[in-house]
């Protein structure tokens, strides 16, 4: 089999951990450089051990000799990088929210940042945009949250299936501390988030506008009321989203059901569940489940979706974006 | 200070403990038998040594010698024993559901029970039904998932002050996993339930119809939609509610802070805050924080509330009744 | 009852806020002055909801109105502001280390600190020292993982009962991660510490020579080998101690049953128990358990001891000390 | 390459699940049968939905269609099911304690059990008995507990490069809770066990024995002093071990470095590291890490090591010994 050469800027964060594990496994590709910043001269072993891996983290002067780039950098510097990267050719995968939105507005008001993109990237969530990522040369990857909620609902609001109207949604999603990143700040410390659940951003997280883009809506001007509550909880991997959905009019379980079914039934990774979902069911996998799990006479549905926010939710989603875009089968590397 | 004598009645499960620790040091009362059934002839300090307590748990045969006698049973327990309690001429606060509705259907329907309770008891929630309390020999004492909604919403549709109309409620409710009580259970052990989240029992929990009825609705004819998605998540005690309310018309977030504080400003344990609340400001308390996150200009809210499971949801709300009942300080025993 | 004025200096840290709970309820004492550092100006209640105190962090000056005065700071903090103290006739209980050892060389390697103290103060372990402490001014209050190790040892080397002679000692120690305080490092985050477990400073704990000195031996010229072990693990509160000692002579096991509830037979915080004990047995409460496990033919002992962190192995002892000073009953406020 | 066709009898535990998945990604076998007792008709995703396997577990009549069997059963089963999968020819690698101790007496006494083995099998610790495995058709799998001691001291006890005496061994190890099996006990349930740690069977483990036997020394005739204290913690995976050895006479840090690096060389899954080591560098992995912690003036060392208590300590570790069995390279499938 032929390789393809591989490297990560920003290799030392979370997402850049579980990037580096799956490519070092990935039967197609060849991991060559680890780019850092903080981390320059440290060896992944140090970091990681769990990895096995005594590379070290190179400094990234601009230059990259791999056909395949993935960057997963804080908010804002892919805006610096990318361009330069795409000019020279590269496949570029990005898991940043710098390139997600087309509306600059909303950029700049979510992400509270006075620069937004000169382009729109193809936004990499395969299970919807398939075509488009198997032609692409520059992806941004989905954001966490916005990938546990988009599944939920895109069969209600993507494609011809759904005949009904959803008024609105209104969802809870509660991820691991992991979502924040490698930090030292006093308010993720074990101390104070053992045993502990706390809400932020609620109705002006960043994924918001993202997850209205996806569903063909805008947080702009939007077709139908959306509320996100996003959580941390004390688990360090998962996101586990509970969407409550209003219909204009109620539809029989069985439709939901078969509507779902049938709208994912290409998709390797989605996995629709006759029972109740768990965050353990998906830990360590990039499966995202997604259970119907009421329908009431009055037209209002609950569903409920679980991903691990590092690998369906970030580096996993990426590598199978990866995979479209080299022709492999999808799964490659992925499962097991 | 005289001291009114207390007893419990299944005294070894964790809500017994709590009441045991609670009385204990309960200025106002004497706490004299324990009551138990696997557990008799046990001793507190082998299943609680942290209650320093050396007292040994008794078998209940029907009598009791103490004023004032709580009940802490498995559902369907306290349907036996209480009639004869309450013929006896003690005070009884009972912690199960068997006294909660007033509708014998639904009884029936939400606890799967054949047999439903003749009288319905004061339901012992002090910051809406207080004058109730203190004239009441009979409590039942709310459920804990009750309460953390309660609390949320009770503005919004009890008393006069708000003018608006509730058109649609759907909550998630996170409860440490103590409320499943000492269980043996495969599905609740660490192993199991360590760093996971899972929902059930989403839209037929039988704190359902609990909720409504205190709201002045009804589960079999709801004025407004209304759905509850319970959850068990990797924390021993406490209860995280997420509560998003639809409303007819939009209302400006002043008014809603004012209605909420204007409501609770006589409630020594209902905290409305201005800053967002987490469960660990409340474990160990029997405090209930309400937390007004987000007011939507189309008239969606989202309404977060806290309390500890074993305390404001069971026994620090039933020491907090006895209190009422005896016309003491409501909030005897109950801080520090 | 006569109330006597308290304040703290380092209210805001982990050990702070449980001198605050505790000395809030306490009915011998009047709390005044809360004086912190970086929370000046902020309330226990942003830092500490579940207290439920409302009371502004002040500046501290070098002046307080208080009798009795509590220094919960940082190591080193403690050696500029005790002797004024001192000097104006206030009460101190320090919980640091700075007066915790009497050899100034130990001081200084240990707490790698170039000056060490004029005077060492009364070890402040009630159940060793209890008539020192009565009559003292100045108090060093013990440190955590030496409070959990000193109580499982104390017997076999400390009084005249036991004839026997100890060779070694050989002991780990898992702390919860509050022992840290409240800090802002990555490998303390929930990340990283999460079903963790990991040993730090073998051999050269700061609490060795504290141990050594206590048990009437020293560090620097040792009458028996001692090694300590400190980990932490995904707890928030508790040390779990396990101690190897090797005797010269084997001693039967109802002896050593037998000395250790004589010698602990008028300390109403350490109980010797029978039944094996675990950190949930003593967490919130100012217990100290002690279990001999295992007594070999050979000579071996094994000792497991328990106890909070933040209570026995700092607050609470510290206020334990204080009833003492003060001719109170020691459980006064400590129990329930 | 050539499959191997495998089955696992025993499959619905936690080890048997580790198998399950390791065995499904191996390159050169093909998992068969799936043999369940409890579990029969249900299907793997069932009970473990992110092995992503929708395979039924079979019931076992006695016959397999396999060239290798793996038994992952409760102690005293595969007593029973062994000999005649042996008598068929069939590579037989065992999960449990049944066949690890030659000593049939203390079989009998450390498994309180009347039956004792009436043959002993080959000790299945690659890194100690590589050569005896490459031509073995029947393996013992070592106990966890086992496999996380005797890596942190065989250096010294086995081969002839170091020629000091070892007097005596104690040692601490904390194991996560899945050790305990799927269970449904009330002790195992998350509201006992969270932030928890609790000792069990201290001086009389069943590893006890094992241990003697395999550093080629005996619980019935002991050559040191060896005292073992099992721990659960609040963690589902992964042990950790800290070790306490009083040798004759003092070493050299230097020279016991380099007896460890020397003594792991060719193991590839026994790390000898520089730094301090933790649960999660190990967990989801089959490394073991040893750290050479402390050595003291006085002849006395702190070893501290972690294996996954459900890899290295027990499927890891099987499948490891099965590559050796089949003449592949030892890491085949356990990478990555």
């Amino acid at each position: 089999m032929k390789k393809y050469s591989v490297s990560i800027i920003g290799a030392s964060g979370y997402s850049g951990a579980e990037l580096t594990r799956l490519l070092l496994r990935h039967p197609a590709v060849e991991l060559r450089e680890l780019f850092a910043f903080s981390q320059v001269g440290n060896r992944v072993s140090d970091l990681y051990p769990a990895l096995g891996c005594d590379r070290i983290y190179q400094h990234y002067s601009g230059e990259t000799e791999s056909d395949i780039v993935f960057l997963a950098l804080p908010h804002g510097e892919a805006l610096q990088l990318l361009p330069a990267l795409a000019k020279a050719g590269k496949m570029v995968i990005d898991l940043s929210g710098d390139f997600r939105l087309k509306n600059p507005a909303e950029h700049q008001k979510f992400y509270k940042q006075e620069k937004s993109p000169d382009a729109f990237l193809t936004y990499g969530m395969p299970e919807l945009f398939r075509n488009d990522i198997a032609t692409a040369k520059t992806i941004s990857n989905p954001g966490c949250f916005a990938t546990s909620i988009i599944f939920g609902v895109a069969p209600l609001l993507l494609g011809d299936a759904f005949t009904g109207t959803v008024r609105a949604i209104n969802c809870t999603a509660t991820s691991g501390i992991s979502g924040a990143g490698r930090s030292s700040k006093t308010e993720l410390s074990f101390s104070e988030m053992s045993e502990n659940i706390r809400a932020y951003k609620i109705g002006h997280h960043q994924h918001t506008p993202e997850i209205m883009q996806a569903l063909g809506s805008s947080a702009t001007n939007p077709s139908f009321d959306f509320t996100l509550t996003p959580m941390i909880g004390s688990l360090v991997r998962g996101i586990y989203s509970v969407i409550n959905v209003q219909l204009e009019q109620p539809v029989a379980e069985e439709k939901i059901q078969a509507l779902y079914r049938s709208f994912y039934q290409h998709a390797p990774f989605v996995r629709v569940r006759s029972t109740m979902t768990e965050v353990r069911h998906v830990v360590h996998t990039n499966f995202c489940d997604v259970h119907i799990a009421h329908v009431s006479k009055q037209g209002s549905l609950v569903i409920v979706t679980a991903i691990d926010n590092l690998l369906k939710g970030a580096a996993g989603q990426a590598v199978q974006n990866m995979n479209i875009m080299l022709g492999l089968d999808e799964t490659t590397g992925l499962l097991g």
